[in-house]
């Protein structure tokens, strides 16, 4: 594991968008599966100058980790939705580049990530209660592979709000994601987090036990991690973590 | 994961030694932590002459995973005694490639690995109770890295059998291990097993969920986990278990 | 570089096998161009029983170096013929994996190799006169990719009496063989030599000048060159060569 | 070989200081060989903010290629001085990373590299006269490892134009620099490139004859080439060139 904590979220995106592009300039087809959101947001705005029009990064495909459709509509769901207005579309990523997860593939993700000789890195962030991708806590087990949940009713309204716009009729009844598993199966995990409010889940996942509930918290156990935190999210970690992992 | 399943005892035994020499012949400095038991006995037979006397392997250095002391004597504790015995006394392994884990030193070992760049593999066998190192059920968490553990008074006759001629006297009060968090954190895994009396365990830890009172469940986590066993070893695995990882 | 001198023929034979397996042993495709002749007979038969029917080894794809016809007959060329009795057949390698080298497919074979993204090691013998694979003194340039070649007069009975049963009628006009630029692109260079004829050229390429006239002078130069020898043909080397390089 | 070709110099610094980045994030020491002169200034400045005060960095040596005294003066000598005021200084990077290359240690350069398990990467230009480092035509030989070289009486005003304020009394009799052999000899390489008046020297190494008089003419013989020029640079290579390793 590597911490790296940079002054605030310009400086995080900066050193997340080098992380993205360490991985990217490879002479091989290299495979990551990238993170929507709200914490990415910056990186992309970094990164997308760098790779639009560059040949040189045709070798790079983009995996999704998870997804979730919106009930009723006829469109492109949420995360792949979130990845090409953010990127995949300013950054004019090939389209033969872009592998989409979805409601009717994900029981082929795995094998189909197996075939291609599995994920070379996956960007991650974190949520305040422990999530990364979809593995929520009791939404998966460690031992998931790529699986469907089911949305239960208490995060109906986040969701909406979060992804959305705040209308509930649209939270559909199940979303994919990659499990513990399959995440930890890819070769490096990349996790960045920034904000006071994720402080307390950042200390609980890198100080405090391996648990079930605290999904994130069997990421440490990786043989190459990279955490990349602003001085916020950082803010509760003892001197000790630092000195180690720094 | 890769599942590699060989015919007999003297096969799997061969695979093993092929994927330690896999790890050996690099021109780069080399850690490894192998283990002792019956488990590797052949292999280590099948290595000491390609070993024995050969510089280009003066890169490969030696680092123990568990140790456990004999109460009341100044000998040399039980698993280095074995290595010695089995490999790095026949096959010449210079002493300062040799570095034992002790009661002494555990505490640092972590460290020690890190300020080396790490495990570059671990070879561990597996017990028919799920234990690997000594990471045995209720003896370590996920999250431990290198623990002193506590013998309980119900694996003291065991513990005399395997290491110590039954003379229960000698078992001492306390062991040292590489926890899961150490273990996972090495940058690829081997596990060796053979024999009918396995046939189960392997079974549950490749196919059923991650326990923490099932130790080695949670290896298949890792990105990079090797699996080598016999035909015994391998009897109970699913059909699709073995298409997916052969 | 690294220098590995054994004993005698049959150890250098297996450390060769050793550094074969150690490139077959990975988790991914991987694509070797491997020697026939005989240098590295005893190291088939090291390997074919440790390769027969090991679905672990379908990652491993075979692409032949170097090849010269039969003239007038209409029977596999001598390259590939030599491979299959000393080691695909025997060693029951699939077809699908074995990538022949010929006179109709040689401007392909380096944009082949590209879209597989290259060889990751070349095993190659030397010549007493410098050669390696088909690139004798005069035959090719430095900057050669593959390349279709002339035999020349003086060639003709030397190729009969190794390939042809000493029937000069069938040697014919033109081979192909990878060229030096193409050798140096693999990823990592393994050079296995025996027997104290070619004990004058080994310290030659070793120790000597950068000349095309003497083409394998210019493997020294490859950031991954192994060179596995006998004790006959290490015998000229000086002491500084086996104390900087061994 | 990869070639990069940006449309100018400000992005094709951008895109050099990215693949300098590519090799400095690993969680292991890594070694570096950089240039100094006037190609890689912009990149200096685009790296200095993103590496200043960043302990993520700290296991980035630096190895200098080359060097030349001033002749007389009792202070660093040239190469080391232009990478201190254009990098090491404002990126403020420790005294204990920064390895010169002297008259007085260039004997052991080549072992020093070694014992560190060589240069992980070296980013070089290329001269108009087709040299890189201090391999000027005719100064060193394909086979030359680090080396001592004479300054011809024609070389002194160019000397003392680009690295003395024109004053000719500063060029000294003697300069060294990493030879053919030891550039090769690293892990990767990376060459950049801008301006017309480089055109036909870029064409002439990537697409022309391997020939000691053209120093550079040897490098597309490495396995791991990486080639970014900007469209000045590249105006002259052929659509095959481009097609081919693009």
């Amino acid at each position: 594991m590597k911490i790296i904590v940079e002054k605030n979220y310009e400086e995080m995106s900066q050193m997340a968008a080098t992380y993205m592009l360490h991985y990217m300039t490879k002479n091989r087809p290299v495979n990551l599966a990238i993170t929507a959101g709200r914490t990415p947001k910056r990186m992309y705005e970094l990164l997308v100058p760098l790779v639009k029009n560059r040949p040189c990064f045709k070798n790079v495909h983009y995996y999704n980790f998870d997804e979730i459709p919106f009930k009723g509509l006829d469109c492109e769901p949420v995360t792949i939705s979130h990845l090409r207005e953010s990127y995949f579309t300013p950054a004019r990523i090939p389209e033969e580049n872009i592998h989409p997860l979805t409601m009717e593939n994900y029981a082929e993700h795995d094998a189909n990530l197996r075939a291609v000789n599995g994920l070379d890195m996956i960007m991650i962030g974190l949520g305040a209660d422990g999530h990364y991708c979809g593995n929520s806590p009791g939404a998966t087990k460690f031992g998931d592979s790529t699986v469907k949940g089911k949305i239960l009713p208490e995060e109906i309204q986040s969701i909406a709000d979060t992804d959305m716009n705040g209308d509930t009729s649209l939270v559909p009844d199940e979303f994919v994601t990659m499990g513990p598993k399959s995440v930890m199966n890819a070769k490096n995990i990349v996790l960045i987090v920034n904000g006071s409010e994720k402080a307390e889940m950042v200390k609980r996942i890198l100080e405090g036990e391996v648990d079930e509930m605290v999904p994130a918290s069997i990421l440490p156990l990786h043989p190459s991690l990279t955490v990349i935190l602003d001085a916020e999210a950082a803010a509760l970690l003892s001197p000790k973590t630092l000195s180690v992992y720094r």
